[in-house]
């Protein structure tokens, strides 16, 4: 098998369509597959699934759920290399900034995921899978780990991914109000937007503020931190998450 | 650097605990640390930080949150192999099943954590930092990544840590019943548990209800699911996780 991979034989077998994705992801990953049908299984959304003979959906899906954990691995390592100074939880809120939905899906777009993926979708489905181009780059990565192992992937990660499309200073300076974006967003869609501090507990020297966020009256999310201040972000921040809102 | 490392002339400088560090972790991980710090560093509890002159805290705690993503994707990716016909929510609650704070501090004490963990923890200490070995056995696998790469860490991880602590056929039949663990709890703590269908959202199709779980009429959290019962667990699932209930 892998003196037939090295002789690439299997490309003699390639349709045009193969043809066509085996280039593009040349063209995305630097190296062409070793084994096409994991890429074939990478670009297809879950919407286009076909179902084997077993009644078992076949998508990107599981991929997907690989390349999220590959991906994180490889961020968590880059930040942690490159900014040897600072603590745990400045690398975590770094790379959540970096590895989340919306951020994926504009790189996915712009790496021209748009063109290989397959999906069945219409208007309106496109408008729940929002972040189909963000998903099918996971499963990309997920492919690419598979197919040539954990140091190429972490080059293309870092090389491809990261470097070029995403300005490390430029997410470390930027604080996000989460307050005001949800406040921004109750403006906009006219709900009532409601923080109210729950309770206060711990002791004397480390305090834990639990800050209740309420829309329309109705409880939403909750938020913790060592200030009132703090906890309202958390919040807000959780609430901008489970609404989706662009950060 | 190499050479210096190859010949094991560090070895020469290691002191009485030094030598004592390396001999557990050739034991724990299956070859002599060839950068002994590393180890030094996993095994500081952040109760045992010390403080560098620039005021900076070194601890185990950014070994962890590398480590945390090295284990999550090395489980991930044995799980996907292991399961070729299970989907990703499958293979993501299974995952979440290995790799959480209860079990991995359970394998963290098995494996012989206690003996080499720094820490500088009261009775009350150790009560609040109840997954101090977890924590350290997730630092450890952050350690073996940085100072003998993927493909080691990897079988450190599949043969000393999965294998021989977690019985995956046990851990997959076993379906939890959360919602009666936190009932047992409620039981034995005398508090009152309660669930609140708060919503059904969602299409004839696909509806999505809402539960909320009050703990002395006050929220506590709340699940999300296709069905009602979905939902109680997920929201008392949640709870479980919140209250650190061993499961």
């Amino acid at each position: 098998m892998k003196i037939f991979r090295k002789l690439r034989l299997q490309e003699l077998l390639y349709n045009k369509k193969d043809k066509r994705l085996a280039t593009a992801i040349k063209l995305m990953v630097g190296r062409k597959p070793l084994n096409l049908s994991l890429f074939k299984l990478a670009v297809k959304h879950s919407s286009a699934a076909e179902e084997t003979k077993h009644g078992i959906k076949v998508s990107n899906e599981r991929l997907e759920y690989l390349g999220d954990a590959v991906l994180g691995t490889i961020v968590a390592e880059h930040l942690f290399i490159k900014f040897p100074y600072r603590d745990e939880g400045f690398l975590t809120e770094t790379r959540s900034r970096i590895v989340n939905r919306e951020s994926l899906n504009q790189v996915g777009k712009k790496i021209g995921l748009e063109k290989i993926v397959e999906s069945d979708l219409t208007e309106k489905g496109f408008f729940t899978h929002k972040s189909i181009y963000g998903d099918t780059l996971e499963a990309l990565v997920g492919a690419v780990y598979l197919d040539r192992g954990y140091y190429f992937c972490r080059k293309f990660v870092l090389s491809r991914i990261i470097s070029p499309h995403f300005d490390l200073d430029n997410i470390i300076n930027t604080t996000i109000n989460f307050k005001s974006k949800i406040i921004e967003w109750s403006q906009k869609e006219n709900r009532e937007v409601d923080f109210l501090l729950k309770s206060i507990t711990g002791s004397q020297r480390f305090k834990e503020f639990t800050v209740e966020l309420k829309i329309d009256q109705e409880f939403f999310t909750e938020g913790k931190g060592p200030t009132k201040k703090k906890a309202e972000q958390e919040a807000a921040k959780n609430a901008c998450e489970k609404l989706k809102l662009a950060i």
